[in-house]
């Protein structure tokens, strides 16, 4: 061992992620968009600790969520756990509070999660989750509301091509009633929610021999989630087969109105599909559910999925508390967004640099930059005099869009130059156009 | 025991806390703003993950971390710990990455932190910290800005009544140097940072029984803390007491250039104050200090400190990272805000407010509501149809501003009513006029 001083190796933890400023800012940008459409639907942001007492965690998001949980011992000797998921807090949450925030509650919540997950499968184990509920009713209006939520929201990300693909669990529900397989239901919706993946023969083998399906059941089932059509055509095929069970009756008229209503509300039918073989692997979806695909990239799968559940909170109060909410998927979207070149590659915080030439006119170069931020236009001043050519090239890796360049000169007779960096070309202004010049190239 | 299901109790664990939609909005709102202007100076956001190797987060805090981290064995074995500031995760962040980062580098980084702090003291165990810093120059011009950032935030944040108080650490390098002192340096900073709290007696006594200074030294040290007025008086006074020693010239260099090109860049004067007794406890600050205190709530302490420091990632990496920044107090601010009544005691996510009174309209509130949304406007639909009375009431609660009234007559007739909430008015508006009625009300 040497005497000096060991350097500690500078490394993050598997499955964990630093985010430098390329992939920080599309990020943060599409979180502000995300929060920004939440609000205008009124929904109000909420937070919550990042540890929970375990009993509040545990069992509560299935077993796979209790083995991947981060739990230890707290500095008091108590089981705390990190949380998994902003659902499981919220219904404590909920429970909690109702009585103060009163129903409807509408919320929205984004905030890190943390899943000790087999990492090879290409997930995290730090991510950001993004959801949205209303709870305290059970209004067809909050699951319209849901949907449109979603629409606006890929809408403002900045996306045309996508598809919200929307089931209601009741039509399910009142199938395999129908079927006489009301024991079953859990088991064949966990299976039929791979229809998408594996593919049908695998899906019919797995129901068969898997759930014990006879094969008529497992035709009839089949059958179902592969109905193809339009919206209308759709519900016209699917009234038969679900009318003889009062839930199939109810999903059947809860979508027929939600179509409607969504119409209604000015969304292109184009961007909205009623898909029978949506089932959502979780058990607690009771009414309508939804997954988002983008047209140009399906195969990366749903990047906002939800739906309606009955009871968000029963195993901490005796109060019902319905909803319906969704969570969009920040990762793969961020992802998809990349992969479909929507993500400029270098991204400055703001949009104009300042070279400094000179630094015993440190007081010029900052009056010059306060000016265009009391503009509402950002600018990064270099720290130092160097090289102009060098100080430009630093602008262009960090992806400004203008450079304004003075020096002695510029300051004593009251001009400056304006430079497009992208499009490589100057000119020269008089001091009091700087603003609208440098708003035009903009 | 019952054989009914138990229910769990519904809390937090103790020094966490849920934020409900009353403290979330300002708390959103005030982040926003500290990023716009973080950004508008061209600091980039970047993010690490909550938990590190405990190899990179001990010893880097001091013992008190050390003890106060959450502390772990994960799934694979390794040995974690939960972040306790942001600033060693950056150190590291910037170690790993700063090859392809390139220098000078600003960042901001917004996130929570974790402490297992006696919650007695009125500490939280998890709390959000917002810092930004620049590294990778020394150059005079990153510490002014440091002090502008902190300007036109608590501008931005809607402060005027404000002053940030600067020293230099070289200030009182040179004079302890000249004094003999500068072993005992580390410990006659420490104590001299309670000035403020504990009086000149009890940090006179502390001096001389505690790290052992001759009376004639206690007596100096004090003095140089205690010297009030101007910059330039200030400066002027100082400059004997502390030109024996070069760090002390440094710092008063400085600091004078510090102060004029604050005041170039067109910051009020009153708003900035040389203040000798800064010490700043912590040991890595070398040059310019900063604390920023609200003048109309001095006592609450400073709102957003910072410095200068030689090397960031001295740890990590045989590379250079100089470097100035600084940290807002996001907890103690928002405390400050509610005092000064600078928060509104209900704050709605959005403007306005649609009550439902026939739910078979439901299409025609839809696109009532996009209509609006469609203009900027941010609309909340209330999802079920229930007395007009109780609507309002929900509303009012909630703290819209507006409430937007139709049933089947206005929706037929093409009209609506815009309420005032506040102003408990209400006009009748034909419908294409409505946009501009609700801009008027805003």
């Amino acid at each position: 061992m040497s005497s000096k001083k060991q350097l500690i190796q500078p490394r993050t933890l598997k499955g964990f992620r630093d985010f430098l400023p390329a992939a920080m800012i599309p990020r943060e940008g599409l979180i502000d968009t995300a929060k920004g459409v939440y609000r205008s639907f009124g929904f109000s942001p909420i937070d919550t600790p990042s540890l929970e007492y375990t009993e509040v965690l545990l069992g509560k998001g299935g077993a796979e969520s209790d083995k991947q949980m981060y739990r230890f011992t707290d500095h008091g000797g108590r089981d705390v756990g990190m949380r998994f998921d902003l659902t499981v807090p919220f219904a404590r949450f909920a429970a909690q509070h109702i009585g103060t925030l009163g129903t409807p509650f509408k919320r929205y919540h984004v905030g890190p999660v943390w899943r000790g997950e087999n990492t090879q499968r290409g997930r995290y184990r730090e991510f950001i989750q993004c959801d949205f509920d209303t709870i305290g009713t059970t209004s067809a209006a909050s699951d319209v509301e849901a949907a449109l939520v979603i629409h606006d929201l890929f809408r403002a990300i900045g996306f045309e091509r996508f598809t919200i693909r929307i089931n209601d669990r009741r039509l399910l529900t009142g199938l395999l009633e129908t079927l006489d397989l009301v024991e079953q239901q859990a088991a064949v919706l966990r299976v039929l929610d791979k229809l998408d993946k594996a593919g049908a023969e695998a899906v019919a083998a797995e129901l068969r021999d898997g759930v014990g399906l006879a094969e008529p059941q497992v035709r009839a089932v089949l059958e179902f989630a592969q109905l193809k059509g339009g919206p209308g055509e759709l519900l016209d095929a699917i009234e038969p087969l679900v009318s003889g069970a009062d839930a199939g009756v109810a999903g059947h008229r809860g979508l027929s109105g939600l179509f409607e209503a969504v119409t209604a509300a000015g969304v292109d039918p184009a961007r909205i599909k009623l898909d029978p073989s949506i089932a959502r692997g979780l058990d607690y979806y009771t009414g309508a559910i939804f997954e988002t695909f983008l047209d140009d990239l399906p195969g990366i799968g749903s990047c906002c999925s939800g739906g309606r559940y009955d009871d968000l909170a029963t195993l901490y109060t005796k109060q019902d508390l319905p909803g319906v909410g969704a969570s969009l998927g920040v990762d793969r979207l961020l992802a998809a967004m990349e992969e479909l070149g929507m993500v400029e590659a270098q991204s400055a915080p703001c949009p104009v640099f300042i070279p400094m030439l000179e630094d015993d006119r440190l007081g010029d170069y900052l009056a010059l930059a306060a000016e265009l931020r009391g503009a509402g236009i950002g600018v990064e001043l270099y720290p130092e005099p160097r090289k102009l050519g060098a100080q430009l090239k630093y602008a262009d890796r960090r992806g400004f869009a203008i450079a304004v360049i003075a020096g002695s000169h510029e300051f004593d007779s009251g001009s400056c130059q304006v430079k497009d960096l992208r499009a490589k070309h100057g000119v020269e202004v008089p001091r009091n156009e700087l603003i609208g010049r440098v708003r035009d190239v903009l």
